[in-house]
């Protein structure tokens, strides 16, 4: 299976990407991406039995459809739309997992522009239904991943929306968050912090 | 927000159908489909405070992306992808959920066609996990919906592999499934059921 992510690049399933030798892994920034590198961690989750976690289809608002004769359904007009939830969730243990995963380049902090309301609605709603809710953070420029509870990250959206710093700074981050050690299999072993979390 | 279904055929929101006379009601055979009904009874959980559910995105493979200055990006090609998952998912005190809803016309049996392998593969999965896996059916024609766990599924995908029926007798169903009651706040109870059932 091919697909190409909405800024058009082409993306070769996950077991292609699991066969590539390290030499391309992203610790020698040769552009794995963090959806790249986590799709991978869920491959292996699944393949080791671990976990079924998996991440949402990119919604898109069909507006324009044809069916040629003899061939499949072609989408002739479609939109993105903005997720109304998180991008990722499964199963570990029986226990509901929801996550959003972001990077950003910025060195110091990161932009809560990267969220949105909703997005914190929900994790909200998960909380309250006692589902395990997080963000996974990657600073690529610092090659630092960090596993922030839900819980942690609203204080800083309530300051940012009662007129405060629009980011959290990476020293907040520091004290609120796991740093998630990066390796190869699985790459972003999330489901460890939440093993010692929860 | 509206959006169009893989059919073309526009959808207005939840609370805008919420709003809409009772005298529309499917019972009154003026097609509400299975999929709004479930997408209303999610709302009415998620405003109840009862559960979080949501339905996936149709997932689509996205191939040829226009970006017009001062106006959004246009996606002018895209094909339907089949999904590897089920359709709806989400959390229910703490507990992972995880179903297919599905309907047909057929009054005798529910052809097991309109179930897919990976599907079937994906439901194991959340069942070793602990998961709660199972499918909504509604028979159309009989206006009877019913629930049926994952683990009473896999017997009748193995008979259909080996070379037996493809379908689930609608008697098979009434023996194996739970009958779904059908209301109108919320329409399709089903989480009713997973509380006397776990």
């Amino acid at each position: 299976m091919i697909f190409n992510y909405p800024n058009g690049k082409a993306y070769t399933n996950n077991s292609s990407l699991a066969k590539q030798p390290a030499s391309n892994h992203r610790y020698s920034n040769r552009g794995m991406s963090l959806e790249e590198d986590i799709n991978l961690t869920n491959q292996y989750y699944l393949q080791e039995n671990i976990a079924v976690i998996h991440k949402k289809p990119t919604p898109v608002q069909i507006v324009d459809v044809h069916y040629p004769q003899r061939s499949r359904a072609v989408i002739k007009e479609a939109y993105f739309k903005q997720a109304s939830t998180t991008d990722y969730n499964g199963v570990y243990k029986g226990k509901y997992i929801d996550f959003e995963a972001k990077e950003t380049k910025n060195k110091t902090s990161f932009p809560l522009q990267n969220i949105h309301q909703h997005q914190i609605n929900h994790m909200e709603s998960v909380v309250n239904h006692n589902g395990i809710a997080f963000m996974i953070i990657q600073f690529t420029s610092l090659e630092e991943v960090y596993f922030l509870p839900a819980i942690e990250i609203f204080p800083f959206w309530e300051r940012k929306l009662s007129g405060g710093r629009k980011s959290i700074t990476i020293d907040e981050i520091r004290i609120n968050a796991t740093k998630i050690e990066l390796g190869y299999h699985p790459r972003i072993d999330y489901i460890k912090v939440i093993k010692n979390m929860y």
